[in-house]
This record gives C-alpha cells, structure tokens and sequence, in this order.
C-alpha cells in the first residue's frame, strides 16, 4: 500500500482536510465527534505524518517569544509590555523568557523557534556563540544585540545618549566626570554610550575616569560598587551613569555622603523608563524610545514573517529628558 | 489479529468513539460508570493507543499564560519573572498579557484557555463579570483575585500586612496616621490591607483617614493626589501606602516639603519587590513573599493540569522588612 497522507485520513473519517489538519494542530475550536473521529482514522491508518507534511501544519502559531536577561529589569519590562501590546493588535501572543545570561536558559528558547513552536523571537538578551544563531533559520529580530548580519537589529541611538550626557555635564561646569558603566560587550552596541563619553572627554581634554560594573551582577553587589567610588580618594564632580538603576545608586549615596545635587555632584542616568522617571522626578537621563523600539521590532518581525525585505539595522533618536 | 483501535475499544465497551475520547483525553464530564466501561474495554483488550495518537490525546501545549494588568508594575514583572522560571522547570512556556485592566483584553486572553492553546492559566487580573469564568473549563489559577469559588486563589496574608504596618506606625509614637489605598474592589483579597488599618486604629482609639487613589489611574495622577495630602490641611504623623510606589511618592512629597524621614514622619509601604527594596534602602515595607507565591501557584497549577486535589485558598505570610 502507498504511503498514507493526511488526505486518507480525511476520507476516512469523513472530514474535510481542514479539520484534520486543526486536530493534528491543536487548533481551533475541535470538538469531541470530529476529535474522536480523526483520531479513529488515524489509529486505523496507522498514519504519521511526515516532517514535511508536519511543518507546514505547523506554518503559523500566531505566537513570537521574546528572551530578555530578566524580566523584572525595568527597561525589558517595559519593552515587553509595549511588544506584548504591538503584537495583539495583529492576533500574536508573546511568549516571555528569561535567559538570566545563561547560555543554557538561551538555548531551550532558541529550540522554540527550531520547533517552531513560535513564527518569530525578538532577542533583547545573548550570550550564545554567534554560530548557534548562524545556524537557525528563523525569524529573529534583536534589540540592543548585535548577533551577525542576518539578523537585523534595533537600537538606540547610543553614542547620541553617551554624547548628550557627557557634554551636558561638561556645560554645566563639571571637569571631574566619571563614566559608570554596566562593562558592556563589544558586540552590544550600548558601549558606545562609554565610547561617546570618552570621545568627549579627550576632544575637551578631560580625563577619562571609568568604573566597569558588570550588568549581570547582583544588585546589592552593584550598589556596593557604587558606594566604593564615594569612600575611594577619587576626585569627582560629574557622574554619567550608563543605566538609570546604577545612576540611583549614585543618588542614594550622594545623599549620605552628604553631596547636594546637583549643587556639589551632577548626575545623569540612561534609559528613561518610565517608571526610573516616576520614582526618581528629578533624575536627569539619557531618554531610550522604549515604546517606538517595540513598535519597529514587531512591524520588522512581521515583515521577516511575511517574507517582506527589511533593513539589517534601525537606530531610533534619543534625547536628554531634562 | 488486525491492530487495535478506538474503534474497537468502543464496541465492546457498548459507548460511542467520543466517549472513549473524552476518557482518553480527560476532558469534560466523564461518569464513574463511562470510565470503567472504557477502562475494562481497554484492559481486556489490551488497546494501546500508538504513540502520535497519544500525544494527541493527550491534546498538549507545555504552554501557560499569566494575565497581568501590566507587565511594567514592579510586583507583576517580579511575579513573572519567578512564575516563569518555576514553569521552565517543568519544561513549560509562559504567555504573558497585559490586561490593561480591560475586559476586552481580557476576554481575548481567556481564548487561548478557551481553544486549548495552553494547558492553564494563571490569572493576576481580572475586570470580566464572574459568569464569564464561572462558564470556562479549563485549568485556572488566581493571584490575589478572587474570581469564584472553583477557582484556587493564592494570596498574601494581606490582613496581617495591614495589621503589621498600622501596629508598627502606632508602637513607633504615630497617632495621626494616613492610609494612601489603592482602592481596590471588595473581591480583591488587598482590600484586606485597608480593613486591617481600620481595625488597629479603631482598637486604639484612632481616628481613621483613608485616601483611595485607584491602581487603575496614570502614575503622575497618582502622584499628584500624593502632592495633595501634603498642601492639604490634613495633619498626619504617619502614612501607610497600600503599595510601594504610592509610599515612594509620599517620601519624594516628604522631601519637599522638608518633613524629614523618620524623625518628622513615618511611612510604611506594602509589597516589597526587590526592584523597590533595591532602588529605596530606607522603605520600610510590608514584604510580600513574591517568589513563594510565584511556586505556589505553578505547584497548584500544574496539579490541576495533572487532575489532582487541591485547595481552594492558600494564604502567604507577609513580614515586615525592618
């Protein structure tokens, strides 16, 4: 007897291919009868489907995950509250993953995308060797990330923040600036918000003066970090603080330390979530388009799913909110 | 003998295919009597569904979703973040909506349950009329609501934080003492918070005032009925904010209006998110235990995915942070 297709099954229960193509799928509304009747043909067939015929039921999940280091980071929960709210508009529902910078975590989401299980990733998060990602095809739009040339990429404006922070420190009268950074890779493009510092720096001969606080480090760690820049001997008038979590750290030590702000210390953070804002009025930061980065991460991923041409890089603008 | 089918089992146990389905898949109401119909059918045949027929039974998804009103509020983004890494433990997937606290979206969200594109629902958020769910079979599993007596609730110990909080401001020489609600609904367990300040208060001869600002409303709204408390005629020793964000506001509001902290006036915050504890050293807070209520609920979840027992209400214990 010839192979055994999805048509046979049809026939034999008496079904549209449609329906049994929504039972081997899982999707939809499938009733009892028409559950139970493909079932019966499929078992009297002894049908599998093959792994052609199975990936194109499996065509569209109407799902897209998105893999973040940690979701209860205020500009990833940020940025997935707007992905998550772009994607419904078009019927898609988002996934969430946490890689907690594990390598391990990063890969069991990437099998998603494999399985296709999802029609797309947006990745805020990497710690995979280039060649994992080289070897996927699928849909995958990264933000904040560089990964390799197919995968196209939206980002800030990072060296605009590093450079509007840095001058606007320097105009206010700061000379003594120090860059505290969350030691960002080479591949991730917000160290050029350190390599705008620093180019601002020389060009007004200043000198350079940079503490390196690893981002995936704990936060009272962090915050230690921090305090140790104002017991060490280092003379400073001026601090750009890469991330606005490391900038209240700044603030909550100016404060004990008894240095008014902005009279004695002028501090200047990065990112502008809206919530660093709201709790922190008068914080002065480098502000991130958060809700336009997930509005052009969903409208380049739905291009990539409709096989529609899409640019390998968007850099949206950022601005000082004060 | 020809191979075994449904079919089979079905004859001889005298019922139709649909109903040895439903046995199969555990789904809808099966009487004691269809089951063992169909379980002596099965035995004495020794039917043995083949293996892609039984992954279809078993209908799926290693897919949850958690409803939140948004993913941005420290407490959901910490919530998910937990809820998240217990479910990939068991090798499950986490949606995440935000509800916005819309019924549309919510409604929209109870399809996934409803089409059976996830295997259950963790729910931390709700606007739709209890009907609606009272009408879903399906696996779910409430966070501080309470949405119907089917429907297991994990909360907080939301009196007792209440209780702790008032107790503390008074023990601490607070007689004029402010409550700063949330004004959550009757059905909400945090409305607890609220009755405990009463309570306390009353039993020591206090006067109450309590100032609702709803969890609905936009932050620098919220912010500004906080202002008002403080250019109002209002005297108060002491505050009890329902939720770390509003307590944030009354001590940037304190600042201004140099009321010095704790000397001048007190203020006692409820929730207890790392991200809150991390950014303000000096909160004092009523700590909700956010990653036990995250494995509290996947546990429950999970067991009733299994179609196990389990109870109707857990109650966390609350503590205050210092």
């Amino acid at each position: 007897m010839s192979k055994i297709t999805i048509k046979n099954v049809a026939e034999k229960a008496g079904v549209s291919v449609t329906s049994v193509s929504r039972v081997l799928n899982n999707r939809g509304y499938i009733s009892d009868d028409l559950r139970s009747k493909v079932m019966e043909a499929i078992d009297e067939l002894n049908y599998t489907p093959n792994e052609i015929a199975r990936s194109f039921y499996k065509s569209e999940t109407k799902s897209v995950a998105l893999i973040v280091p940690t979701i209860h980071n205020p500009f990833f929960s940020e940025l997935a509250f707007y992905i998550e709210r772009e994607l419904s508009k078009d019927g898609y529902h988002l996934y969430i993953g946490n890689s907690l910078n594990d390598s391990v975590n990063e890969r069991e989401y990437l099998k998603m995308l494999k399985e296709q299980r999802v029609d797309g990733m947006i990745v805020g998060s990497h710690n995979i060797e280039m060649e994992e990602y080289d070897k996927i095809t699928g849909n995958i739009v990264s933000v904040e990330r560089k990964i390799n040339d197919e995968i196209p990429m939206i980002e800030s404006d990072n060296y605009l923040g590093g450079k509007l922070a840095t001058e606007k420190l320097i105009q206010q009268g700061c000379r003594k600036i120090i860059c505290i950074s969350g030691s960002q890779t080479i591949d991730s493009p917000a160290s050029n918000r350190v390599i705008a510092y620093s180019d601002v720096m020389q060009k007004n001969n200043l000198k350079e003066q940079i503490v390196e606080i690893p981002f995936a480090e704990r936060a009272d760690e962090k915050h230690r970090r921090v305090k140790e820049i104002f017991t060490s001997k280092i003379d400073f008038d001026g601090i750009f603080a890469d991330d606005d979590i490391l900038a209240s750290y700044a603030i909550n030590e100016a404060e004990k330390f008894n240095r008014k702000i902005p009279e004695d210390l002028k501090i200047i953070g990065f990112d502008g979530t809206n919530l660093m804002q709201d709790l922190f009025p008068n914080l002065v930061t480098v502000v991130q388009p958060i809700e336009k980065i997930a509005q052009k991460s969903v409208e380049v991923l739905l291009q990539l799913i409709k096989h529609e041409q899409v640019e390998s890089l968007y850099t949206l603008p950022v601005k000082l909110n004060k």
